[in-house]
């Protein structure tokens, strides 16, 4: 009676909004949603594993794929490129798995722009002075750096109006159980679904 | 921060698809939403409370409600009137209470005209057999007013397009789960918030 393809989930929100806890999360709780590995020329912070939280790559190798179109989008965002390999994300919609895409806002925009009927969540902090609290705390970066991931978080909560849904991360199980809503509810969306009544 | 006001969830669907079992249960675990009794002419099935389930009356005392537009939307449907009073709707959404209705498509669509932001869900039976079993299992009504009902509730089918959300009522639970879900996915909707990001 249904047929529809996976959907594509698209996660963003200002640097240290926590979004990559929430996915990681996620991630746990429904292990049938594919987590999009994105590439980076961005160092690896301690614990992060190459291939499972990102591809790490060199910017020579990030460029070969922007020219060879291997990327679904990409972003230059502190001074690092950001990008989502295309293959993989289109296979498994088609085969009718849930794709998570945790990005930068710049990249999130590019992606609407090719796949409108992507579900496009913006998490932001609870207020700016914890979003500053979570970048200190993470300690992996320079205080220029600090303060100007601040001065685009601030400055990209505008972006907010360009999502379909906006979760306040405040708690991280609360945040969770919203967004495992939110995929509960688009699967029921009648836009989402082509009807035959035959045989009903 | 952010200001909202209550949520209309409009819950509708063929007769006999459940709809009613699923407002009953939302109600239980869900009770800080308030559920909107509707008026009737028909007469009360056993168990069912005035003022509770409905508020029964008669067909001169639904003609005085709707001469004096006291009525949200109304319907004729097998012979008797349904109908849903404004007053008491208004006031909870105003004070930020979100308020579920649960009505026949006509009603439905009277209601979208009116308040286009509402929540509208359209429940259906698994199929039409299944549906069948249920309005005979209620043995309320004559086999002639049972043919009529299947016979209105498969034309009824088509009005899924009109709603935001179709949930197919298999199994109470998980249909219950649904419902909530698109409840707490709803208030995540950024077209459904103003931003002020001073002092965020």
């Amino acid at each position: 009676m249904e047929k529809h393809n996976g959907l594509l989930i698209v996660l963003s929100g200002p640097s240290g909004a926590g979004k990559g806890t929430i996915c990681h999360e996620l991630r746990r709780k429904l292990p049938d949603v594919q987590y999009s590995v994105s590439a980076t020329t961005r160092y690896p912070r301690p614990g992060e594993v190459d291939g499972l939280d990102y591809f790490f790559r060199t910017r020579e190798e990030f460029q070969t794929m922007i020219e060879k179109n291997e990327l679904l989008e990409w972003a230059e965002f502190c001074e690092n490129y950001y990008g989502t390999p295309l293959f993989a994300v289109e296979q498994a919609l088609q085969s009718g798995t849930d794709v998570i895409l945790e990005i930068e806002i710049q990249g999130a925009l590019q992606i609407k722009e090719r796949f409108p009927h992507g579900v496009f969540i913006f998490v932001i902090p609870p207020s700016m002075s914890v979003l500053s609290e979570r970048i200190h705390k993470r300690g992996t970066e320079s205080e220029e750096v600090i303060r100007k991931r601040l001065e685009t978080a601030t400055r990209e909560l505008e972006y907010v109006t360009e999502y379909d849904y906006v979760i306040v991360n405040d708690e991280l199980e609360k945040a969770v159980d919203k967004l495992k809503c939110i995929l509960v509810a688009e699967k029921c969306r009648v836009k989402r679904k082509s009807y035959d009544f035959q045989g009903v």
